[in-house]
Parts: C-alpha cells; sequence; structure tokens
C-alpha cells in the first residue's frame, strides 16, 4: 500500500510499504480522506520533530470504511463508514482530575504516533464514531476540528442569544464562529486577512478587520453596548491576546483555543477589574464529535465551502507548500485512492 | 470632631472639621475602629493621586455605631452596631451585565469619596451590615477584608476536602486561607516573608517559602500528586503569576485577587494544555459580607491575632511609617477615639 511519510525539513515521501497486522482491539481503515491540520503544517515546519520523529506518517482529520476487525472488537462490522477521535489515553494520574481526553499520558494519534496519510491504518476501536450515510465521506474529514470548535463552543457555555467574538477567522475560529451562530449566538470574527474576511462573509458571518477599525468600537456597535458574552482568543498571537481582555462584559468569558509556545503579556488587572473568567479548551470529548457528526449531517453548516481543495495523497507535498504560500486558503483535503 | 486628611506625598495631617450635614438615605457613624488596607497604603505612596485628589479622608475597614438616621432611612435605629461595605452603585450599563457590585459608574467610599478615618462618617444606609452583639468592635472593622475573602473563595468554587494553595501571605492572603479551611479545604500558603511564614504556622495553617524549596515539588507532596483544585493568586508579582499555572491539576482554577497594574507574561499554553480557569475577582457582593460576619461572629477564625497593633486615630502617620518598615505586619487598626 501507499504511505506518506513525513522525513523532516518541509519534506514527504509517498512510499510503498505493508499494510501492519491488526492487533487486539483494533480495526483496520481502507482510508478516504485526510484533512490537514495547523500541527501537520506546524510537523511540516520541523517544529515538532523532537515528538513525530521522522520518519513518520501523520494525519488526524480522516474518514474512512472499515476494512478488518481486530480480535476482540464488537459494535462494528466491514463497510462501516467512520471518522476517528485520535486520541489514545495512557494510564492515569491523579493529576488528570479524572479527565482522560487531556490526561498526563495521553498520546496523540497521528502525532504521537502514525497517522492517517496511508492506504489502511489501523486504529483502536475505541476511536471510532459511525459516520451517518448522508454525510460525504468529505465532510467525514472535516468532523475532528468541527469537534475542536464543538469543544470550545461547550466548555465557553454559550447560550443562544448571547454574543460571541472569535479573534482570528481561520479553519478553527471559522468552524467556532459557525458553531456558535448555529447555538443562536450573535457571532463576530475578527481577522485580519482581507481574502478570509470575504470569504466569512460570504458564509453569512459577519467580520471585522483589526488593522482598519478599531476592534473595541466595532464590538460595542455589534453588541449595541452589551460587549461580548464570549470572546474565543484563535489568534495565537500578541495582538489576539491584547485584544482579548478588552471585548468582554462583566463577567464575560474568554476561551483560550489558540497555542501559545510562549508566555504571553496579559492584562490580568482587567480579568479582576471585570471579574473576567479564561478557560482553557483542548481537543475533544466523545460527546462533542458526537455533537459535531449531528451539527455536520443535518445539512446548516456551509462545511463544503470550507473545503479549499481536495487532491490526491501523491500531491502531498505540493499541498503543504500550497498552504505556505496561501494563508486565505481554509481547509485542504488528500483524497486516498 | 476630628478627621484624618491625606495630603498628598506621604503626610497625613488631623484636623478639627464640622461634621456634614446627614443626606436622604444617609446615617451618621459614630466610628470605633478602621483598619489600614494595602490600598491606604498605595495611596498614602503617593500612587493614587489622581483618583483620592488630596486632601481627602481615607479609609473603608470600619466599624462604628449609627448616630442619627437620615430622612427616609428605615430599618436602622441609633445605636446599632454595624460595619459598612464600601460599595456606592452608580447608573448602570449594558456591560455591567447586571453585576452592580463592579459597575463600571461604581463609586468606592474612602477612595472616590471620603472615608471613615473621621469621627463621624456618613454613609448610604444601603451600606450597612449589622455586626453581632457578641462580635467586638475591633474585629467588626476585620469584616470588609474578610468579606474580600469570602468573595474569592466562593468565586474559586472552592470544597470542602479539595486542596487550595494561596500565592502570597499578606493579610488577604491569609484571611482566604482560613475561609478555606473553615470550608474543610486542605490549604498551603506560599509565602517569602519568614516572619510572616512562622505567624501563619502558629495560627495552624501550612506554609511553604518557594524561595527554599520548589513550589510545584511542595504542592505535589502536599496534595499527594493530586496537585490543585484552586489556586489564589494574591501576590501581585511576576514569579506568582509564573507560578500559579504550575500548581493546578486538570480543569483546576486560578483566582486572580491580587491588583497587576501592569500585564504580566503568563503562560497560556499551560491554561490551553490542561483546561485550567482564571477566575478574577473582585470586591464582594453582600452575601459575602453576610458569610464574613457569621465566620468572624462564630468564633473560628483566629481574627484577633492578626491584629498586629491597635492605635489611636493621631498616630495614623506613625502608623503607616511603621507599615512601610514592617512587612511581616497583618492588620494595622486605628481606634478613633
Amino acid at each position: 500500500m501507499n504511505a506518506l511519510f513525513y522525513e523532516g525539513n518541509h519534506s514527504f515521501t509517498l512510499k510503498t510499504v505493508e499494510t501492519q497486522p491488526l492487533r487486539e482491539g483494533e480495526v483496520r481503515l481502507k482510508m478516504a480522506y485526510v484533512g490537514v491540520c495547523g500541527t501537520d503544517v506546524h510537523i511540516y515546519h520541523g517544529k515538532m520533530d523532537a515528538r513525530v520523529k521522522p520518519p513518520q506518517i501523520i494525519g488526524h482529520e480522516v474518514s474512512g470504511i472499515i476494512d478488518a476487525l481486530g480480535e476482540g472488537v464488537t459494535g462494528w462490522q466491514i463497510g462501516d463508514k467512520v471518522t476517528v477521535r485520535p486520541l489514545h489515553p495512557g494510564p492515569e494520574v491523579a493529576a488528570d482530575n479524572g479527565y482522560r481526553h487531556i490526561g498526563q499520558h495521553l498520546k496523540f494519534i497521528g502525532i504521537d504516533s502514525a497517522g492517517g496519510m496511508q492506504q489502511y491504518w489501523n486504529v483502536p476501536a475505541f476511536s471510532l464514531h459511525r459516520l451517518p450515510e448522508n454525510l460525504s465521506l468529505a465532510l467525514g474529514a472535516m468532523i475532528e476540528p468541527l469537534a475542536v470548535a464543538c469543544h470550545d463552543v461547550r466548555l465557553g457555555e454559550l447560550k443562544a442569544g448571547e454574543n460571541a467574538v472569535v479573534i482570528g477567522g481561520g479553519p478553527i475560529g471559522l468552524l467556532i464562529a459557525l458553531a456558535a451562530h448555529q447555538k443562536g449566538a450573535n457571532v463576530l470574527i475578527s481577522e485580519v486577512n482581507v481574502n478570509r474576511i470575504a470569504f466569512i462573509e460570504s458564509l453569512g458571518i459577519q467580520a471585522v478587520n483589526p488593522l482598519e477599525k478599531d476592534i473595541v468600537k466595532s464590538v460595542e456597535e455589534f453588541t449595541h453596548g452589551a460587549m461580548a458574552d464570549v470572546v474565543f482568543e484563535v489568534s495565537g498571537v500578541q495582538a489576539g491576546v491584547s485584544t482579548m481582555t478588552q471585548l468582554p462584559r462583566v463577567r464575560g468569558r474568554i476561551v483560550m483555543v489558540a497555542i501559545h509556545s510562549e508566555p504571553k503579556a496579559v492584562d490580568l488587572f482587567r480579568f479582576f477589574w471585570r471579574e473576567l473568567k479564561l478557560i482553557g479548551a483542548r481537543v475533544y470529548e466523545p460527546e462533542d464529535f458526537e455533537e459535531a457528526i449531528a451539527l455536520a449531517a443535518s445539512g446548516t453548516l456551509p462545511l463544503e465551502k470550507m473545503i479549499t481543495q481536495i487532491s490526491p495523497l501523491s500531491e502531498a507535498q505540493e499541498i503543504f507548500e500550497t498552504i505556505d504560500k496561501n494563508p486565505a486558503g481554509m481547509k485542504y483535503l488528500l483524497e486516498i485512492v
């Protein structure tokens, strides 16, 4: 079978390898689509070599069909259409506080172990979620990032009628905005890329460019002075962090979605002054996957429009290069043929 | 009557002035004790001259006896023993989100208007809380800072059996620790001043010096590996901010009690990674005053021991100078005679 290996330093190679033997509790998937995540691009940039240990197969936004069942697997059949929740919990420690999805010994499938950019992929049966008949396999590969968005919205305790501001209109920011909008919230995205702004607005979500118009004023106008109930910080940059504390009303919530690899200057006075809450949110729990699947299957979200391009796995190298050149692109899928 | 005026630049003068006429809805208090708050020391240092506009009478940790009732005041009688919740809400705005205790137009009595360091003080009747017979007037002046502590513990949603770490063992940090301990939590204080550590331990609260022993290791040992359910950041310094994110378990809470006048470097990655919560907490709501009064009246907290010194109002200048020289002192009270 074909498998794409990240070789380090901006380089992928497609190789022919043997399928791996199925272990107890695993299923073999015939892969359909794999989305390219921001983390995959980060890996491609060589920033996570210590963790991924190249050469390694990556990819964790997937859809596929069950091709074989390992020993002890029940509840699944060959031919089932599925996606994968790529979390492999390890032994629990006390400081995990019972939260298995982000425990200390968690392994992220597709980063800490082989991912889905290959024709046949063995995964633990406990990681599977069933895709309904009416959901295409292409959209099946969008479930993982949509589950991130559902998790963020859930932990932000966003309710219908509330005002939400999303700082950063990339794929995750936009999915958060769409999930929040679907929940009945009034949603405004802050984004600096003009092409992205145009795309976001074409989907019926309001966007504002903080480089062109003061973001505090924009949120005041958008909320008629009430300010934001929930702010999602998805930008990952200092400007976003400096903005996030200016937008919430008293006791407003800020959901920390972005991965800030370095400490950032935070206006802690504002947390005190307005009794704000900062809520960290990472990956997802099983219920977020179920919610994402139901949401995608409902057909109410413009997920198809978010797919910038679908390319065969053999063109992965060019796709990663394209993503680097086109910061306005949204979701690139690799079709595994 | 005598009144103490902050004159700017580290200087107080005691003057003889007329009592102010009582306005509708006000009561006149014959003052008994006024505690010196960290904010009062900040004012003394000249850091808040733009806000307090010297010459001004300050002081907001008070006890007194009702001496006269203004027009329209009901439910109170001359001779009632009271303390004051020094918050004067202004007109409500949408961004206040209904939280009157920290609304945009809030005036803090004793900072934004005349305080209690005078023989007779007129305050709005809505700011009064009754002190029970068995609570001394000296301890009555401790209710305001204890209400801060009750508010912080309440917003941190601390429960019996949970592990709490308080960063900073000054008066507010210690009161938080005592209130948390009273709630059935296991409490550890991180404090660098050796005299304070000795005092804290004499009250039966465990303390650790992070300059002598690694604070993460200390909390691991104290919690048998579970780490903190709630961390209270009361230090107001970068070292405390850098520590606060290292101590909580997954989904642990950090209560931001300290006033950080400048932005600080915060490990936002840790919020993401462990899904931590930061909860801003400022002053108090009426229920916190009621809880503080009940707690103080129960006699279970060693509040008397926290009173470092009681001095007459005429010695206020020396007391502020003493506080500057003695960073290990806890609560200084001025007796209004």
